[in-house]
């Protein structure tokens, strides 16, 4: 670190990091590189065959002094990155639920980071806020939520990072809520509610925003039930914590769990809730996308009865990370939660009560410009082309369900609903032994085709049960890559029995 | 809405929404259209004048079902979109504290958006999470943090969006800290500290933590101590809390504020904490960036006490929104309040013990891959060129500070540490009525150079003084913008003055 304690010299020609030459060869030199990149796409392994602190044998252990050209970096990024990345954008990628992509989102995002606002409010760039409640509005009315959720009736969408955020925002919307009711004095009397299928950042989110531990009801869901939360258990919950004294305030539906896209009884879940007084809130942040299409989007029904609902274009609407909506029906319960009125941030536009401030719609201050690369989406596909996506996917998914199912050796083991198939191999004698035996094959069966380096899945556990999660959907999956995943499968079923007894 | 509820017929060729050939010619249109933006940037008033809900007016109240042309798309933003913004590249936005930028951290941003991995934990891709590790470590040493911080003695760095996940995250981890300690049963006693110059996202970290509001502490300052945080004041504070049987937490200390760049005594006020075993944090958002120059290291003097801090490279070291450097001494402090232990989640390499896992080192799960920007940031400029970004500011800064003290009819209110310059019109009177003339001569006079478009600046209120805050640092300032915005404050002050009286 020597030549970090000597004040160093700039170069001769001044420094101008923002030279609009520099920036035009820089960025297209870029682009090439990402042309390069996707053209190669599936020659990487989906997996990288990386150790623990690979990178750090690669790359010095302090920061350079002087600058180093440009294109040395990107090739530096070239050999010492890209060996380490989970390809996400390999088509041959069937993991987690895919993040998906597009020209649109990229070329929208370059500009957002262009233009760099840090719009907070309205004032510090009304554009940027305007366009982020019209192209929610856009998406509330092409996944048809009810209008009150819409600018227009007091309701309203924001752009947060993750559900996360969504499901804490909300939270602490409720908990205001819930102790102006209850008088002010009860914090340690919230009860929240979802099911063992829920995300865990919905328990994450509780505990972040204080929830006592002991007030966080993660209710059971059965293989019978398909996953889905049983009303009567959210009730018999319910009325034993009111009993109880205590104030159940806040349940997290799920529309497409992430284990096996379990969907909750919306409409019925609200009904309970709403006898109790709790905010209900809906996390559709995988499923919501396919509700652009009509035939999906029975799933949302009974949202006219709840308080918020999130989703994120970024699993399955080609936005990119990162990109969730979150719409409340009610923006004063969720802005007089999360409001500060600095001195500094003070302006005529805010006291006129005409604009929103989205600062308070938020955890942070800062925000990215986010919308602008929804808006390019949606503009430049629009609904024909967003509709043809969902569904190109929910094929593909359904002819790897077929092949499954064809095949005596596997099973599907929860209908497929969107474009998840959760499968095994079935066990080959009943019982709990047969049960152990089989969880084992399928945890080798999974690990050799991942090993392959082919392709990249991964795992859960439902109702007891090993299941292998095949997602389909990043944005260049063809049915191909769909095809040759399940022969990979099915090559290896045998030997991954024989090696896992 | 008629056409959505019909299915929509994709365009016939199909729909590849990541076609090569389209994303390269899109992605070098939308270069362009970059380039041209900030050749006229200057052309653009800083600051739009639009009024609230302009752009519902020019734009479509519902979504379109038919895509559009990529270049009808990018002349709507151009035309929609562009006269709604406050353009924070310009060279005249003095407003806030800049927002800095680069070609570097565009394309790096690019990239990482290309290569779109959700990188919550080391297996769904290493290398963006040695990567981030590395170049935190790397920065930990551009601004001399003490050898704790780092990974390889038990602390380490984290990429958040913005301060305000940094502090909600420590707040999180210590709030398990001290009831752990005091036997789990005393969330309502716990307690938190800061001063009335601590940015309010603090006070919202807290409230979102479920912090009673009783137990925030806003602890006084005052213009003899250039608004900095007294030691004896949190020591008095802190004294009557233990005395009342409540649990000191936490303690955020700035080194920067957001009103006049004030810097709390981060050793005394540790030393403080440090007898009531409270976490300190420090927010260097904004000032954390200029410790990259030795000259400026002193103002973080005393971190090797604390158990946190934080800095912004978004703000003022050119990698663009959103950038937040969160380092702790202690890891497992952190990930043990925040961590999550999914089955679809689980997988050896997390077993082993042996990996960085980043979602439990933040609020939510999935996350970008913001560590390239800082890279590239750091690898394509060299500590030379940083210092010299930093001291080409604070040179403009040190400049404009000399102007206004130059004209008997202006003051500095506060020193200038950095390149923030409070000044103001003096009283023309002594006392209240004085001080309230100046007050409306200085707001009209605010208002009237904003309303020219010419600039932007904002104002603050301390120590009851209405103060204008000039922020020199956008990335494309020169010193001949900070000249003319003196010309432009110096010529409407006479009148100004007249018009508010």
């Amino acid at each position: 670190m020597g030549s970090l304690d000597a004040n160093c010299i700039a170069s001769p020609r001044g420094f101008s990091p923002l030279d609009i030459d520099d920036f035009r060869q820089q960025a297209h030199q870029t682009v090439e590189f990402i042309c390069e990149y996707y053209k190669g796409i599936e020659s990487h392994p989906v997996v990288p065959q990386v150790e623990p602190g690979y990178l750090r044998r690669l790359l010095p252990e302090t920061p350079s002094a002087q600058p180093m050209p440009f294109a040395k970096v990107l090739s530096e990024v070239q050999a010492t990155v890209l060996p380490g990345m989970t390809h996400w954008t390999n088509p041959n990628f069937f993991a987690y639920f895919p993040a998906t992509l597009s020209s649109a989102a990229l070329c929208g995002d370059l500009l957002a980071s262009a233009l760099n606002p840090v719009a907070f409010n309205w004032l510090s760039s009304p554009a940027v806020t305007e366009l982020e409640s019209l192209t929610l509005d856009w998406l509330a009315q092409l996944i048809r939520l009810p209008k009150g959720f819409l600018f227009s009736a007091g309701g309203g969408g924001v752009l947060q990072a993750t559900t996360s955020e969504a499901v804490l925002c909300t939270l602490v919307a409720a908990r205001k809520m819930v102790l102006e009711r209850a008088g002010h004095d009860g914090a340690d009397k919230l009860v929240v509610y979802a099911s063992d299928q829920t995300h865990s950042t919905f328990a994450k989110a509780c505990k972040i925003a204080g929830i006592a531990p002991a007030n966080i009801r993660i209710i059971p869901t059965a293989r019978e039930d398909l996953f889905s939360l049983r009303p009567d258990s959210l009730r018999a919950a319910m009325e034993a914590d009111a009993a109880a004294g205590l104030l159940p305030a806040y349940v997290c539906a799920t529309v497409g769990t992430t284990s096996s896209t379990a969907v909750d009884p919306v409409a019925q879940l609200a009904e309970v809730a709403g006898r109790f007084g709790a905010w209900v809130h809906v996390d559709a942040a995988y499923a919501g996308s396919a509700c652009v299409c009509p035939e999906f989007r029975h799933h949302l029904d009974g949202v006219d009865r709840v308080d918020s609902i999130s989703m994120s274009p970024h699993k399955w609407l080609l936005t990119g990370l990162d990109c969730c909506c979150l719409w409340v029906r009610d923006r004063a319960r969720l802005t007089t939660s999360l409001s500060t009125d600095p001195e500094y941030l003070k302006n005529r536009a805010t006291e006129s009560g005409l604009v929103v401030d989205y600062k308070d719609w938020q955890i942070g201050t800062g925000r990215r410009f986010r919308a602008l690369k929804l808006f390019m989406v949606m503009r430049c596909y629009g609904t024909a082309n967003l509709q043809s996506h969902i569904r190109s996917d929910v094929r593909m998914a359904r002819g790897f369900e077929e092949m499954v199912a064809a095949d005596t050796r596997f099973e599907v083991v929860v209908p497929r609903r969107f474009a998840l198939v959760c499968f095994r191999m079935r066990p080959r004698r009943a019982g709990a032994d047969g049960e152990a035996e089989a969880d084992a094959a399928n945890r080798r069966l999974l690990e050799e085709v991942n090993n392959s380096g082919g392709i990249y899945a991964t795992h859960t556990v439902i109702g007891g049960i090993y299941v292998i999660r095949f997602a389909v959907g990043t944005t260049l999956t063809e049915e191909r890559h769909v095809k040759a995943a399940w022969e990979l499968f099915r090559a290896k079923a045998d030997a991954a029995w024989e090696a896992a007894q």
